[in-house]
């Protein structure tokens, strides 16, 4: 059976790797080829694949079908360029054509929200993952002007340290994280506040600010989002809007009882709550939601929208 | 020589082996009994100190001058009572006696601000773990009628397992809480709730309701409370309240960076910072706030009223 | 397609539910039933997989072509038999029916070593997680005659807390394992001892006895263990031996870098390595061997036991 | 009260950083400098104290009484030198003047087995943390030529990531060390080796080679060694041995049931077991020693020496 090639760019961090390993198993494509300056002419073992790394300028753009750019952000956009010339579609999973980047933008790939726009797209704009866990949980709520006009959506969110990306930082080691739990940009000053209000905006937000704190856990891999909105009034069931807006979607998942980092873990898929919250008097609801950072936050994600880029069933090769 | 005579009911739980550990290190005091129904008869070593258990209702209570009650929440009372009974004066670290428990109410023992009520006391209500952190953070504020009346206080606090106390449940077990962070208690539900409420209305708050998520951390100790506030308006220092509100305090530690655990575990303080959130229309700080759950957050506080009631340094014994 | 209909007994345990969920993935095979007395009644979600649960007295065991029986040591064998009388074929995950237990024995399911008696067995007997990782270290050196006569084999190993169990110990509990490693079974009496050692003998062993101590890691999963064994004389290349007895065997890895536990979690496979001993006079190997106990060290091996049972292809449904 | 002053060189890695709090609470000690050359300038928070570090060639060596170093391995011997130059004394915690180094030796600080050649000595060589564990628990035996001659010592050790210092490798990121469980140095070539053969020797050993195998495990302080002794003959109580060796060292632990890290951490004590092996023809004891690595294994040990030294009580400052 021919397989479709397909290349990753910086593909020795933690997503690229994920990519490399779902590629490996995915039924329709095929590894062209995996790069990594500093792993140049290094075999490594990724699941089940074996792949030997490229240097990225060594990369044969040419041969895939569609390259993933798993660059660092701001790095990624030359290379988007270059893959474009050498005729391949790109999904690229830096920041750099993401909504609120100020930069050209690309269609952007929260793929339940934004499906009709992905496969006719040149370049993709992979969302981050604290945007997709977040954007997920509000988007039924937004689209639907339920959210009190005006009002300041609240996240804390936590992740596992392979969101930081596999770089050698000394905040980073076993030692430091272990036993330990800390909040950082605090002050409502991440990166990708940006991206989700430009979003939220798209979707239907009224003024509403978020206000969003991450923190970083001792686990590996996986976010955790606790969202809290005030609305118009509470409905009797509050999850009805999240089923009906969602119905169908094998990727995401509306349960009753809050969802944990390992319902999730290693699937490509939103798992999120939505609980009233007592002993207030502003009706407001609390949406925990959660995903994979690598899966549904990067890699998985990418997959599903390369999926449609190439005409494939949007499920193909990827773990729900 | 001569040293106080204290003893412990529920001595084998994490609270009350603390406990333990505390009063073997601490220069004035001497543990006159440790009871433990199921350990009865049994020794066990705690840090430096060698115990052995004996049944709650053979406790030679009138042996100690102080007895702490570190019991389950419902059967605390009535060994407060056979403690008052033989003598004793009582630090209770069940819920029992705390504000919004719906019972006779003993002094809050939330030290720093309830400190003139300690010395005379019969009985303190050792705060709770989650209260004590977030009830610190906002003290200040709330006393100086900072916060926006009608306004909705969000915290999200995460806790490690110890705070779930020694029982052996199969969502405790390491494979189920390692590599997990999950929410509990989710719909502002929490227990803790009746005694955070109360106590901020005793100290300002103007129609402030609390909107509470606590969530279970893969450590073992340790609280982080990430506490949104809106504000009246901001001053140039956010911090500068605090700094003048527990100036000299020797447990309550003000800082610039967010605390994590780390900065906490095995210590009997309160660490915070403060923080303006950017980016939002409505002026807000940002209150992280880290204590150590067995130490300020239940033993450490305990000890710290028992120095008061028996007229000791309130720092004996308690590693700052 | 028509898929075969298999059941589990005792669904609920850490095995029993990477049964559930390997079954509900493999591409021949379908769940008629899953067992679980305290659950019986529930629904539960196994990766994939929804299952709800029956008593094992209601299990309809004439229903399945191969029962997988992954109850208590000692509760097992009654099982065993039940399922036989309704004619079903069973892969047993106790230690009932294994070498050593002192009862009757089944073919031993540690399948790369007997793999020419599982098909036509009517009960397989399949391994503890232990001796699969030691066993198929020592395999190819008991055969080749090179363990030194009545040497002992020295094996250091440690094992993940699933290898305890699904019970709800206080020692188990997630702060009492977190930060923590400790042997068990220290004194060369652990139950596994029995099995390997008539393994050993059946291999070949000459004299040569196993002195095994165990530890708990603050892993979830995964067994690495750590043998040294005196041979009569050194080879150029120490694990050319190796690959030659394992040539083409897809599920059994030998490296020249030592596995560690991450190269086998979620993976159904034995990974080792042997090196040259430096600065001892007796010749002396050291292989470690690394497992996941869940995996080929319980449910994967099973799956591959029934998969020759039922004459599938031995490699489906089982993540190499 | 006069203090005695003290300086750390090399005071920014975890053993340095142990020591500076260690200093800090001492009740004869006060530090004088802590330098690292990184940090230059910097203010740190250890434990209870603050210190502000200073490099190495800007410390006042000739203000200190007694200089630790705590350089790398290679690096120390210089500053040993500049600081006897300057009149003070040393605790050296590198291996460059350990026995087996080949190198000039100074006075071995093993301090139970070395006690009287400390005090004197200009230069203290603080043993490694794995010499430290392994050597206390094989002295009785060797000096009472108990083990069988010729026969080799088979050791099984794992160490928290602290013992691989505060260096940002790739390979010690939290995400890469969690869930994990690897041998290191396999081979028998760990460069501790040296060290303690030398040590063995001095102590009595007959032939005795010593097969070593480290392993890294995932959590943050302590040694956990299991190590198993070919003897001549068995007593009747495996541990009177220990015991009577070690009567009155307030920092040797003997035990029945075998120590787990959790026993030690934090702790400046070697804890041990000794239990015969069962089901073996040789008799063969199974010693399983456990130490806190940065404590006795490093920065507690040094301190012991230090006040050895000083003439201070031995056990000043340092937590049993």
């Amino acid at each position: 059976m021919h397989k479709v090639p397909v290349g990753v760019l910086g593909a020795s961090g933690y997503a690229g790797r994920e990519l490399c390993g779902l590629i490996a198993r995915h039924p329709k494509l095929e590894l062209a080829f995996a790069s990594a300056n500093e792993q140049r002419g290094q075999r490594a073992r990724i699941g089940a694949a074996e792949v030997t790394y490229v240097a990225t300028e060594d990369a044969p753009l040419n041969r895939a079908e569609v390259v993933f750019t798993a660059l660092p952000h701001g790095a990624s956009a030359l290379w988007v360029g270059n893959a474009r010339a050498s005729g391949a579609r790109v999904v690229d999973l830096s920041s750099d054509f993401r909504p609120g980047a100020g930069e050209a933008e690309a269609p952007y790939g929260l793929t339940e929200l934004m499906r009709a726009k992905i496969p006719g797209a040149a370049i993709v704009a992979n969302p981050g993952c604290y945007p997709t866990a977040i954007l997920v949980a509000l988007a039924p709520l937004l689209k639907a002007g339920s959210v009190v006009p005006g009002a300041t959506i609240n996240v804390s969110a936590a992740s596992g340290v392979t969101g930081a990306g596999y770089s050698a930082r000394p905040d980073l080691l076993f030692a430091e994280v272990a036993e330990d739990f800390r909040a950082y940009a605090v002050g409502n000053e991440h990166r990708h506040l940006a991206e989700m209000r430009a979003v939220a905006i798209e979707l239907g937000a009224k003024d509403n600010d978020i206000l969003f704190t991450p923190h970083l856990l001792p686990v590996a891999r996986g976010i955790l989002a606790t969202i809290t909105v005030p609305v118009n009034e509470f409905t009797d069931d509050p999850s009805a809007l999240w089923h009906e807006f969602y119905r169908g979607e094998p990727f995401i998942e509306i349960v009753d009882q809050p969802p944990s980092l390992r319902d999730v873990v290693r699937r490509n898929v939103v798992r999120l709550s939505v609980t009233k919250a007592a002993n207030v008097r502003q009706p407001t609801l609390i949406i925990i939601s959660a995903i994979d950072n690598l899966m549904k936050g990067a890699a998985g994600q990418a997959l599903q929208n390369a999926n449609l880029l190439l005409g494939l069933n949007e499920q193909a090769g990827l773990p729900a």
